[in-house]
């Protein structure tokens, strides 16, 4: 008794103190030049007005009339306008969703604490309990939460009539939230200058050549799509299997970049020895060598690989994947020939509307339908294994690396070892550590596993991530942390008598409650200041600077801008939504602590997606109805688990009201679907000729064929075919087949100006193309690299 | 022991015996000309040079030279071409699944008998489990089932390879059959006259006006599609509302035909004493009256009341309800209009193909989306307790009518019941009778349920009666035979437990395999053989020809054609496919008696479908997908229920292998469905578009706007309006609104050309408009009917 509100206290101060420390060591940090690619990449890409170029690197600062708080007013001020013409409709999204959050919780933590607090810190139940029994596991949190009711009293009325009100609120919320997002994705789409995903469909499954329709894959879509779709058929990017003259070219870039930097040493190292270097791995084993000599060979090498891969692939039959990007004159006949059965043969010809071309996922072009199938059988019993026997591996490590088998190791290590400082050390922290690097894989181990699954998109790639990550969360912090035994015996038994969830869930749930109030602290209070301070992401862009980085290149490379990790945040947010929904009738005590949390979470996210994150892709708020979707079910187990407390408590009178609350919820999550989330897969024809209609006057010069075919020509060939060391080639024999085809009206323009459009729809070009040229500027010899390029050429 | 064997010989017999009398009987009924009604119906229709006049009342009946079994020959001859021309391939489709079973089931048995009975005889624990414990419940039947297989015995290996193999051979029939159906279902929408189905989409949840959209609900809809579809648009038929107009109409056309009667009995009478009837309830009590002038009085009243309403739903504001069929000038716009999101609010303008005219439920139109979902709510709640608790009043209402209650009702009664052969009769058979009142009622109740649910076509209804009749077979009849206790406390045991589900099928089935045969000879032997009989329809006709037939109408109406009632025969046929897999490994020799059934089957309704039923409308075997999707599932059960009688009887190293069975059949569902179901939904573009090529030089005369006016518009107005007694008022006032439309450019044809482009593409016009004609026709005093109906207006 008393023990538990000590311990909370204790840990509220620890959490708050290493929040504040975290935030006063960012105030400092931030203002150093050498930190500004960690802490204002994004900012200081697109207003450098607000940076003076300061230092001998010429590193950019911050201006002296730069104020932290002033600018942090100036985050918080920034409007939801803005913010999506700067970060895009998927970064506010992330806002809007923790707002929905404070939105949807203030009102129920007023009303919990109001009314339900009072109704469960004036009855007697705990002191009855532990006078009965003293040794019961009652602690002070238990005097204000559902504990303290006594069995069959009739206050439980209070907490259900809460659960129905928190419900309804809960479903205005929802309803008004995704009303306004599919206003915003609708006026998202319909604004701005034309995208070339508007117009275009990701046709896959292309059945072989037949009698009907002969020829290259790239004449048999043209022929189909012109004949089904005659004056709205616009041209198509039949998708080359570039991936592995891509691989070459991007280690021929390296190579590159690699002799750059050993010029630029040589050029500074004062005794004019020859810079040597090793052949082998990493040039640290293997005989010496001259270093530019080695790697001009190197080069050359290289350079002779993709041409010859670029030559083979331009003679190879089979040079396309099975997948075209197939452009229409206008929206009206894409968003069509996106939603309609094509063939009479539903599993050939199948089309999507195009991924945004920043969101192609060029790899998983060519992987058919019933490989994808198969691997996603493969992946989810994978995933499901992992998330059920994650601990099982975890554990094999830790015993693998305790004590004994680090002192087997040698006898050196074993005398370092032994000091008892350090086994002190091994002992009681290896595992956990061990434990700490199996979470830290965990997304990127998951998100390979997701692009894997073959999916065309990053977006739906990170959706498909979030899936995983949440359910990761949800059996192995959620029920993990609240239920007894192994999770797969817990399973097991679910699957034997799945009626026993709410009362397995009403008996656990209670008393949990000062361990998620911890949990929050640890995750928001403290996690959200660290998130600003990006310890980890400072700390290796400066090991990247002071090790490895020689050309402007490698520092680019070092501190590259990073998107946003939604597969991280958002299973998070959910996580602590449902630790919300199912604690405000049961333990209300723990609500301020999350709107904290909110708050905290709200304004972190805001100043970093405006000064840091980059948005790599934009699929217009594309991952709400998979948010939306798991509220709903969190609300589910919420209002099962009331059920099942309401019933271990035996209110019979009271318990069978609480049965119809998980009905509706479903009954209201289903309606919520069917209103709103056809307009997140669908192109509704109706908007698509309202903004056919308005742009033929609002843009008319806009180049279609031009722009389509930059956005969705795998990068092989616009970021690598085109750079200047394979110029002649493209300009003589490959280009024309690969892009244009023999009989293509349009020409492909040069470069520069095949960019604009790609840039005028909002899109940052690639810097793949441009690669080289930087590089070379930037080093002291001037123009060698480009030269010797070109020279093998 | 043995006396399974005895009583299985016994019912053989029974119903062998009974099958030959009904067939016997058919053979004789079916030459007097009396009964032609009953047994050629279709075929007089179709074919009359075969039948000649005969009979004071001018009775056709079979030519001399037709003799039964030529016919039999011929019919069973009849290739599968010519009966889809015919009988349309709905019926085709209920033969194929006959023909399916059989092909699937032949070598299954086959198989069963040479390798599987063979192997259980050879072992010996049912003699075992008879010398351990005499009062074992084993019968000859169980010798040579798996029951005769011991514990643990390798043998079983037999019967999982079996099990395998059924499983891949049914895969192969399935997917066979699948591409066989889908490949007639395109032929059949590719071939012959243009069909106005195609070119026309059914569009309801129509928004109410706003300022983007305003004007009637007809100007709504063009305004909406021409602006989304441009030239494509052709024209709309919003659907009036009629109801209350046409049930006017045929109350109206019924007192007309009383009236009729009554002039022909008046003429026919000796004494010239004036008719008289009686005012009161089916003119058997109320004050005398004279019956001419009385049915003279109705007919006036009739009258005038369907020309108020008439006139009443020509001046109303809402006459049209919220759904219209829209028509566009080619097949290819109209499938994307059916496929594709129109609106941004996808629950507004919501789109499907249009049914076929026949087809269209039209008093189902008007029912929105949330009526729709609150109605389907309350459907399967009172499904699933029909199906549940069906027996419950059954049981109340057989208590009832039990001997004490009957008596109950008066002394005179008493003293008839008090007779003991009488007494007898009652408490032996009433119970029975009242049994198979319910069940002979179900088809009925569940159609009306599935009306209630607001589909547009009465195929669908039908497909929704036929899910919910199997249902109610699965559980009262398959479960309801093997399992113990009632039903609902199965089903909370399968709630709480679901994994018991293969153990307790396991234990159950095999012990039932003798009351299965009985139960096939009973519905198949003797059941086909009464279905020829029509014993029930031939009753029937001939009380009414007795008693009720006075006009041509009368007999008309009396044996009206009627189609064939695939919510019995369909969820039947299902049920035994369900038991013949899951009997194929366990009691093998259950299958030789389904083998028969089918047999006999497939002649019956080869015959009937000929000879009897009318196609009431066609949906192009859209009932195949339900059958498939249904047969995946009884194979599922069957593999669940090997996979309990192996565990229980303890094959710990053959039942893991029969695991993969029910996943692998899922799968292969799956599979079947993607590949296949689309055809059956959506109209694809390559097909649409292809049609749309052919047909414009095979029908360059086809009249689509004419052709779909008339298909698609209420028969209220086709049917009723145009009746001559309206003729004036629709040539006035009415018609020009509720169709043309004041604005039309085509103005309504007379009736006779109107119907022209119907019997085109293959419907067959409504008896309705010229019903008053025909029943004025046959009468002896001429025209007076007519000429009363046209004096009232």
């Amino acid at each position: 008794m008393g023990g538990a509100l000590q311990n909370l206290g204790v840990s509220a101060a620890i959490n708050l103190g290493a929040g504040g420390l975290f935030v006063a060591a960012y105030m400092v940090a931030s203002r150093f030049p050498i930190n500004m690619r960690v802490y204002f990449s994004a900012l200081s890409e697109r207003d450098p007005d607000k940076f003076a170029h300061t230092g001998k690197k010429g590193l950019a600062s911050l201006k002296p009339d730069f104020h932290i708080f002033d600018w942090l007013k100036d985050v918080l001020r920034m409007s939801e306008e803005e913010l999506i013409s700067i970060a895009g409709l998927d970064a506010v999204l992330l806002l809007r969703i923790i707002a929905l959050c404070l939105r949807m919780f203030v009102p129920i933590t007023l009303w919990a604490l109001v009314v339900l607090i009072p109704v469960n810190a004036t009855d007697h139940n705990v002191d009855y309990q532990l006078a009965v029994n003293p040794k019961s596991s009652f602690d002070t949190l238990d005097k204000i939460s559902l504990s303290n009711v006594r069995d069959k009293s009739t206050r439980m009325w209070a907490h259900l009539v809460s659960s129905y009100l928190f419900a309804f609120w809960a479903y205005y919320c929802l309803w008004t939230e995704y009303a306004a997002i599919t206003r915003l994705r609708l006026k998202y789409m319909a604004d701005g200058a034309p995208h070339p995903e508007d117009f275009t469909v990701l046709a896959t499954e292309i059945p072989p050549a037949h009698s009907d329709n002969r020829g290259s894959t790239r004449e048999r879509v043209e022929r189909f799509f012109r004949e089904q779709f005659g004056e709205y058929f616009s041209g198509t990017n039949t998708v080359t299997n570039a991936e592995s003259l891509w691989r070459l070219i991007k280690k021929r870039d390296d190579t590159a970049n690699k002799l750059d930097a050993k010029r630029i040493k040589a050029a500074r190292k004062s005794d004019k020895r020859r810079l040597t270097t090793r052949t082998g791995c990493l040039g640290l084993c293997g005989p010496k060598v001259d270093a530019i000599g080695h790697y001009e060979k190197l080069l050359e090498k290289h350079t002779d690989e993709t041409v010859q891969e670029a030559r083979a692939m331009e003679q190879s039959e089979d040079r396309y994947l099975n997948a075209a990007f197939v452009t229409f004159t206008n929206r009206w006949a894409a968003a069509i020939a996106a939603q309609t059965q094509l063939a009479t043969n539903p599993l050939v010809w199948v089309t999507e509307m195009a991924p945004e071309p920043r969101d192609v996922q060029w790899s998983n072009l060519g992987v058919s339908k019933w490989q994808k199938s198969i691997r996603r059988i493969i992946i989810s019993t994978a995933v499901f294994f992992l998330v059920f026997f994650y601990l099982i591996p975890v554990g094999i490590v830790q015993s693998l690396a305790n004590l004994n088998s680090v002192r087997s190791i040698g006898t050196p290590v074993r005398q370092i070892v032994d000091v008892p400082f350090i086994s002190g050390l091994i002992s009681g922290f290896l595992p956990g550590v061990v434990l700490k690097l199996f979470l830290w894989i965990l997304p990127a181990l998951l998100k390979a596993m997701s692009t894997f699954e073959g999916y065309s998109s990053n977006s739906r790639i990170i959706k498909e991530t979030c899936i995983k990550m949440y359910y990761f969360q949800l059996v192995n912090v959620f029920f993990g942390s609240i239920l007894t035994g192994s999770l797969f015996q817990q399973l097991r038994s679910f699957i034997n008598k799945p009626t026993s969830l709410p009362q397995t869930l009403g008996n656990a749930i209670p008393s949990k409650s000062s361990f998620f109030i911890t949990y929050i602290m640890l995750d928001g209070w403290a996690g959200f200041p660290a998130e600003l301070l990006r310890l980890w992401a400072l700390i290796i862009y400066h090991i990247k600077v002071a090790l490895l980085v020689t050309t402007e290149k490698d520092r680019e490379k070092a501190m590259g801008l990073s998107g946003l990790a939604y597969e991280e945040i958002l299973p998070s947010l959910l996580f602590y939504i449902l630790l919300g929904l199912v604690y405000a009738p049961i333990a209300p005590i723990l609500l301020p602590f999350l709107l904290l949390f909110f708050v905290l979470g709200y304004v972190v996210y805001k100043n970093q997606i405006i000064n840091v994150y980059e948005r790599e892709f934009e699929s217009a708020a594309g991952l709400w109805p998979f948010v939306a979707s798991r509220i709903i079910t969190a609300l589910m187990v919420a209002q099962l688990t009331l059920l099942g407390v309401l019933s271990l408590k035996l209110a019979t009178k009271v318990a069978p009201f609480a049965i119809p609350l998980p009905i509706m919820t479903a009954l209201f999550g289903r309606v919520l679907k069917e209103r709103f989330e056809a307009n997140f897969v669908n192109s509704p024809l109706e908007s698509a000729k309202a903004k056919d209609a308005a742009d033929t006057t609002r843009f008319p010069d806009w180049k279609l064929e031009e722009a389509t075919r930059a956005a969705y020509t795998h990068p092989a060939i616009t970021g690598g075919l085109e750079q200047d060391f394979l110029a002649e080639m493209i300009k003589g024999e490959v280009h024309g087949d690969l892009e244009g085809g023999p009989d293509a009206s349009v020409r492909t323009p040069p470069t520069s100006e095949m960019e604009k459009p790609v840039q005028m729809s909002g899109m940052r070009a690639r810097a793949a193309p441009h690669s080289v040229e930087t590089a070379a500027d930037s080093i002291a010899t001037g123009n060698d690299s480009q030269l010797s390029a070109e020279d093998n050429v």
